[in-house]
């Protein structure tokens, strides 16, 4: 049994390899110059460690781990061009560097690789495989369109953004979790356990994200804190004060839209205290961190073997920065 | 065993049903709207008809034929986007309709159901269909890549034009067709002579397509003569006449660029004549079909199960609009 780095560390050594042709390089080029901008690849290794929960690492978690790195990059690429974000891990993003039909040509063509990948395995596990992940991929592409759809929506019920992040976020973890279970040989009652383990603590992680934008230590979060109110992203602290504030916080909260940056920061930061959001905040990442941990206690598998996932769940969700 | 056309009523009855949730209705409705605008059906009735060439139709089949007609209408929608295409069949796209992140995200979203169809397959029928399925798929994504790169190229050589077209085009009839014979049980040989009838058809419509644009009766042709001389679009004729031209011809061609669209169709058209291209162009197509019929003549299985297949190849390219 592995711990959360040293399955990060095989996977990057092995994913570290060409996934495409080199023609045309028009197209695939840019595929390989956005794998190789790197990131956390926590999909992949939630994969193998789903599996490992359940005993040896079967061959073919390795091309589910391809298939869910390629999927979620196919996603971000996508993204980028929606979002018209000119980084990305500070770097150009593809649509930035190739131009947005390159973008997102590379994009579909990214999403049939991660089929490829499906397609490799033996074939009694393709098709369980292939239903989970084509369900998390729908809801992906719905949550997406759901976050775009809130950009223009006055009001968003704290419920509605909810659904949403489970959607964007945390579906792919948990279903990257659940295929490796059903490689592993894992029964339905488990994988629905791990399933839900990966979805409550995918919202934990969203609201420490939302939280620490917001009331992180500035030497340890690494970030300027305030982004996400610069930005005027929605997060669950602002659903949260909307949905609480007075007549006269509303008010305030209009004037402030106004505001230069450094003022607003400071003046949604005094709001969110008087609304109580950032207490409200750290119990809801608490909530869904027993919820998470209760799933995971429910596997049917000794409870040794859980240690690494409840390891790298602390991690992720204590974590500071 | 059936014609074409009674496939084709099949199908669309049997298609006319929903394939999407209701919810997120801006991601769905966009995906109803454009699989609402029809189209010829062609590539699904391909299937069926691949699979009847072994004998009874597979139910199998009808799972395949909606996966590979959401999955072109998937390419049409992105291809729409990159082209800045306004219209298709006449309405707006839906990217005009719905904006562009809807339309990438839409298309996302149908390929995900493209793989959902095939996903519902025996799960021996599964992996074989994958296969064929992923390779036509990048195919697809690299003639469009092609293509893209083929507006800023100066002179494209008709090998390469011919790749791409049979890349964009031409595969994913074959791919069609030969997952139908893989759902009939056909062996390898079979597969491949079908393969490559799709293949070499493919080509022979595409030049047909060329052909008729410039030399088709506008009587019975029903859209404007020269239309894609107007465009500026790299077709058979365009490509082999900037092969064969004299250099004063070369001239001609540079001077036409300027020209209204009158004297530019008019122009072209003569220097296509003087450059010979319509014959060869007759020609070709009369070489790729020849080499259809003599993959559907080489495929063992009894020549009647043939007809419809021979009939609606001959209909394809000896129409006249």
């Amino acid at each position: 049994m592995h711990h959360f780095e040293e399955l990060s560390t095989s996977f990057i050594e092995r994913f570290n390899v060409p996934h495409f042709p080199s023609h045309p390089a028009s197209l695939y080029e840019p595929a390989d110059y956005f794998l190789g901008l790197g990131g956390k690849r926590i999909r992949p290794v939630l994969s193998l460690m789903g599996n490992e929960l359940f005993g040896e690492i079967d061959p073919d978690a390795w091309l589910l781990a391809n298939a869910v790195e390629i999927f979620h990059n196919f996603t971000l690429i996508h993204d980028d061009i929606m979002d018209k974000a000119p980084l990305r891990r500070g770097k150009p993003t593809v649509h930035e560097k190739y131009g947005s039909s390159t973008a997102l040509l590379t994009g579909d063509v990214m999403m049939v690789a991660a089929y490829d990948y499906i397609s490799r395995m033996q074939p009694p596990h393709i098709r369980p495989i292939m239903q989970i992940f084509n369900q998390a991929a729908k809801q992906v592409c719905e949550g997406q369109q759901l976050d775009m759809d809130f950009e223009t929506t006055e009001r968003v019920g704290l419920d509605e953004y909810l659904s949403m992040i489970e959607l964007k976020t945390s579906v792919l973890l948990a279903a990257s979790l659940q295929m490796g279970a059903v490689l592993g040989g894992a029964g339905l009652g488990n994988q629905q356990h791990l399933y839900n383990f990966g979805k409550a603590l995918g919202l934990a992680f969203q609201v420490q994200d939302d939280y620490l934008d917001c009331f992180g230590d500035p030497a340890k979060f690494g970030k300027q804190v305030g982004g996400d109110i610069v930005a005027g992203k929605k997060t669950f602290l602002l659903i949260r004060t909307l949905e609480v504030a007075t007549a006269a916080q509303h008010r305030q909260i209009k004037e402030l839209e106004q505001a230069d940056p450094v003022s607003k920061v400071t003046g949604m930061l005094q709001l969110f205290k008087a609304c109580g959001v950032d207490g409200w905040a750290r119990e809801l990442k608490e909530k869904y961190m027993q919820a998470s941990y209760q799933h995971l206690e429910d596997i049917a598998v000794l409870a040794r073997r859980k240690e690494p996932l409840r390891e790298l769940a602390a991690f992720l969700v204590q974590r500071e920065y």
